[in-house]
């Protein structure tokens, strides 16, 4: 066990040189980068597919999809005529995260000299990709109401790095026992005064608060 | 990352000869250990406080819980009058999973001598925990029809490796745009004829078909 940890420690420190490379370049070129983190099928490709069309009237988007396999998310948000590029991590050992190399590899498919907005949507899972920075000026947690209450306590690292939560699928609160006040409890018990947007991709509730949230972050 | 690879192989080697350990163990005391994996929020502990009290009737089951953090999820299952083991990850470096190591240690404060069923609740996460061999009888997939229905295709290992998939939150579709047959596609599509329950704990569909299921493969 000691091994596997001395390991690690040497992976992350490979993988935060890359990361300040990946954010240096960003910087310089004026791009802001949004890691977008969250569980399987809580709805980040949707979020995507909310946001982009209005992002992309006003400035240049481009998205990193990461999924362990499929080119399914890329697929849909190439129908929106955005760049996009798949990483499939199961050619990199079927890893559950997004590491700083795969992002930089990526870069050189995307038109880095026009983007404004960088959008990475991180592999579904609510631990790995926690532990990596790949170089972001932004992290943003996605949970969906279906997912329950205990979420933030019980997985509190991807809550404690993210700078915003979207909490997902709010049409569906009115069929499910899930209590609003408990699951914002949660999130400030591991993130004190976390802003957290409401968002359906139903009735549109949130997309527009979100956008203002970008933009005001975007310095 | 080929010093990664190989080192996640000593890794699995080491786990793999535990996992042998423990599976010769539940045969000496003919105890069927399942193994419940799925992405965060799935429904996991639900699907167990539905079935325990049914399973109990018959025969002595007994409960370990893997989170990162918390005893949330261990003190739904003692509520129910059935011995439960937490284990927390978070003292284990973070692991996303869990392993046939943790599970053996756990099993020092289980009554093994009365058992009859023994019910892992691995982390929820849909890549990691199926990569680890626990020892276990059985291993039983969960997915929420809010998750959406690429998960199986996005996540093949996990639904690759699982004897049964439950199919939880059913009674949500008239609520949710949900394929029903695409998502039974995508299922068969990495796992031919893997037996599949729609399962609901507000409805209780399919509760003792997944009981049926369960006493049909105890031997």
């Amino acid at each position: 066990m000691v091994q596997q940890i001395k390991v690690l420690e040497k992976v992350l420190d490979a993988n935060d040189k890359i990361a300040g490379d990946n954010r240096r370049l960003f910087a310089e070129k004026k791009i802001v980068a949004v890691n977008l983190m969250s569980g399987p099928g809580a709805g980040k490709t949707t979020v995507l597919e909310q946001i982009l069309p209005k992002l992309a009237r006003k400035a240049p988007v481009g998205v990193i999809e990461g999924d362990i396999a499929t080119t399914a998310d890329a697929e849909r948000i190439a129908a929106l005529d955005v760049p996009v590029v798949q990483i499939n991590t199961d050619k990199l050992g079927g890893s559950c995260h997004l590491e700083a190399l795969a992002i930089q590899t990526a870069l050189a498919d995307l038109p880095m000299d026009k983007l404004r907005w960088l959008f990475v949507e991180n592999v579904g899972n609510l631990v790995c990709p926690a532990e990596f920075d790949l170089g972001e000026t932004l992290r943003v947690g996605v949970l969906s109401v279906a997912e329950g209450e205990d979420k933030p306590i019980k997985y509190p690292l991807l809550f404690r790095v993210i700078d915003l939560l979207l909490l997902t699928k709010v049409d569906l609160l009115p069929h499910l026992r899930f209590d609003l006040d408990r699951v914002l409890k949660n999130v400030h018990a591991v993130h004190a005064d976390l802003r957290v947007i409401r968002f359906s991709s139903v009735t549109g509730e949130g997309v527009d608060e979100f956008l203002s949230w970008l933009e005001s972050r975007a310095g």
